[in-house]
């Protein structure tokens, strides 16, 4: 698969993508770029996976131009790569065989808004605080929320989660859906607004996770919740990772429904005191959050309270202000800023595993245990109510060494969590990064079922090719 | 389509059935049958549609017979049909090829139940009740109920719901993992025991719903719910389809977390004061439970009775009671015996769709005066959170002006449907009977993408052929 990945383009490839970007300009004038730093931009930058610029960023305004884009690469078997902002973790940016990119900037606005229905209708560009300003006079709310202010184009072809993701469900639930331009240039919708179906294929979720191989969206139908007429929000210390992972079963055990549980281990913690003026005890801590009615966020508050002061943990003081809440989650969600800002210069390295709640502590406690023998600066925190947590690790580049422990960690955090029955990405995706992991986690059957539905919509291999899957050179016959 | 699903076979075909049910004779012994009686138990006996019956019937013990029966039946060309208790409304287990029918009634066992992370492992031949009895002294439940005592293994193929979905969700949401064995004869096992991954295409949701079509479910990792502290039910009559609509929506809309939202229009009351001697007032009424704490559940079905009020629903009545709740959803159970009562003799067909739920009331009532106009007997039911109802269509078969307007009526049912951004069946699946409906629905690109998926899952066509996409010919070239 590395192989696929680097692969050089012959003088023939390269004719290829000149003729193309050559018709490309016509149709579309300045909204195709081709220098050099912008098509840097709209490769990975963000983690240490190597920087593999397409050979040209077009922004299309419509489905029609993503069809034009497509038919025209289709035609001369060129790449096409779907960027929304480029905060996915895991190189699913990257060109590694060239071709163009499809930039959704222009594509951001909200096309229907039902809150009778709960849903709404939205282009992927648009990102998800943009949609949340754009439906907050409407009483409801779209409740998925990565760390980045990420377009929903991309939520949805990663798969995403976040810190509401325990309540309310990650992508995959959330996604009603889509339309999609398809290798073939053809659109197809996956969906209507009914809240379930079971008219054959699910091919919404199918596309949810996809990573731009099977299509490329150009609509998405999203399902909304109410907002909640009461939040309670807190914050509680644990002696222990195992009372915190603890506490935390207990709560989802006995039927609290929480909407927010994470974990932040003793290093992050220190790191948030550090970067954001806390001055919380530098132990494990568990950010919670509770949505109800005021009994009811009062009711959920006290259980909790009472599971924690079990386990040895507290004092559990929870705030139901907007602006407590606020600094506290804005604590939170700084957290990746706080643990770069624990070495500054070095490459953050964001990863993330998943694995059944009941493992949670064991895997958090022997990768701590991992990350100290390893000498290195990781920092942990996780989505805990889902068995989710991440992540990270503090690289410097230029200390070859550091770097071979490193990688060597995070082999050993997806074995350890693959161990535990568990999964090698919990919300971050393949991309290029986790392909090597898939085999271990899924067995080869199933891959070579994913081969196949790859070859059977992409039989060309155009579409984000390199990533999740990589088809090699039996795509080309 | 008609063609394909009623197709001769040829003399060959017969040769090579009869060669593969010899082999199997040696294998299974009297684990194989043939008799034309238990053959025609096992294609469709619920509905109007045509009894196909396979040619044999094999009772697998493990994922190795089913292996061995698939690699069989892959050599000679011949089908394979998963059969759980024949309870599928659209002739999911018909045979039109004729071919092997796999029972799952020895495969029924629950592997393991991990509290903890609340899910549990079972074989597909367990039914819900089943699953439910041997779960209910650990804490934990499984929510999916549709009406029938269905096997896991049929509900997971179907992609099946029932009166909890609105809270629970439906099988889609209920399903962490499968092992399923591939058209080939291979093993493939599509997630681990994690809450959630975002590593690769979802092959979970993907088979959910197959039918059958596309690899046959051996065993199934499910997410189960803790069982609720506190329940209350209850049933509000209101004057009119739209007002009970309207609290529904309103319900939803206000974050009352309900857990089962049922209408029953004024005929289908009719019938269940008849079958289960209640004395409801015969308008329409919504059933209604609230799971939670006890000051949760007062709470809920406080503010549900202030909604109803408003609309000039009431007066309320809600029962802690077990034995009242018991024999409340009882007589909900039992509105499909209760409909049937309303005309000895008759054929009972039962439809549905789903719509958003902004356009229920219009499409309920709609249907209502087409019911009426059509002069014919259907009591309507409606797990009316989802935005999903169904028709008791009660038809005399010997009358054919009734069965062409019943068959017109559906027609139209799922037009209107489809015409209000809804689809042609919320929870039944598409087996023979929604075929039709599938390009109106996704349109032709969608569809495509569907046989291409078949294919390249089932290249041969052996998996449940002639059922959601219809491969035809082209799949032998």
């Amino acid at each position: 698969m590395a192989v696929a990945e680097r692969a050089e383009r012959g003088s023939g490839d390269r004719k290829a993508v000149e003729a193309v970007i050559a018709k490309l300009a016509q149709k579309f004038g300045n909204r195709l770029v081709t220098s050099r730093a912008v098509c840097e931009q709209h490769a990975n930058t963000v983690t240490w996976i190597d920087n593999q610029p397409p050979d040209a960023v077009v922004c299309p305004q419509s489905t029609e131009d993503v069809q034009e884009v497509v038919r025209l690469c289709a035609a001369a078997r060129v790449p096409v790569i779907a960027f929304g902002t480029g905060t996915s973790l895991e190189g699913q940016v990257n060109a590694p065989r060239g071709g163009i990119s499809l930039d959704f900037r222009d594509m951001n606005r909200v096309l229907a808004v039902h809150a009778e229905d709960l849903d709404c209708v939205v282009e992927p560009g648009i990102t998800r605080k943009q949609l949340n300003e754009h439906l907050r006079d409407q009483g409801v709310f779209f409740p998925i929320d990565p760390g980045a202010d990420a377009s929903l184009g991309g939520m949805a072809a990663t798969r995403c989660s976040g810190t509401n993701a325990v309540r309310y469900g990650t992508m995959k639930d959330n996604v009603l859906a889509l339309k999609v331009v398809l290798a073939n240039g053809e659109v197809m919708t996956t969906g209507r607004r009914a809240k379930k179906s079971s008219a054959g294929y699910d091919l919404t979720r199918l596309l949810v996770g996809s990573e731009g191989t099977l299509g490329i969206i150009t609509r998405l139908t999203l399902r909304l919740s109410g907002i909640p007429e009461a939040i309670a929000s807190g914050v509680c210390p644990f002696p222990s990772v195992e009372a915190a992972c603890q506490a935390t079963i207990l709560t989802i055990q006995s039927g609290i429904p929480v909407a927010r549980i994470e974990l932040l281990d003793g290093p992050q913690v220190h790191a948030c005191n550090l970067y954001s003026k806390l001055s919380l005890p530098e132990q494990p801590v568990l950010f919670v959050e509770f949505h109800g009615t005021d009994a009811g966020v009062a009711e959920q508050s006290e259980r909790f309270g009472e599971i924690a002061k079990e386990l040895g943990g507290g004092p559990f003081d929870w705030a139901v202000h907007a602006e407590d809440r606020t600094r506290l989650w804005q604590a939170r969600h700084d957290a990746y800023w706080a643990a770069r800002a624990l070495r500054p210069g070095a490459q953050a390295v964001a990863s993330d595993v998943c694995v059944p709640i009941s493992r949670l502590a064991d895997c958090v406690r022997e990768t701590q245990r991992d990350i100290e023998e390893s000498g290195l600066v990781a920092p942990i925190l996780g989505h805990v109510g889902d068995g989710n947590f991440h992540l990270s690790l503090m690289v410097d580049l230029a200390d070859a060494d550091e770097v071979v422990r490193a990688k060597s960690l995070l082999e050993r955090l997806v074995e350890r969590a693959l161990a535990m029955d568990g999964t090698c990405t919990g919300e971050h995706g393949v991309g290029q990064g986790k392909m090597k992991y898939l085999k271990a986690e899924h067995g080869e059957p199933a891959l070579a079922a994913m081969r196949a539905l790859k070859r059977a919509l992409d039989p060309l291999d155009i579409l984000n090719p390199g990533k999740i899957v990589a088809l090699g050179e039996a795509a080309h016959c």
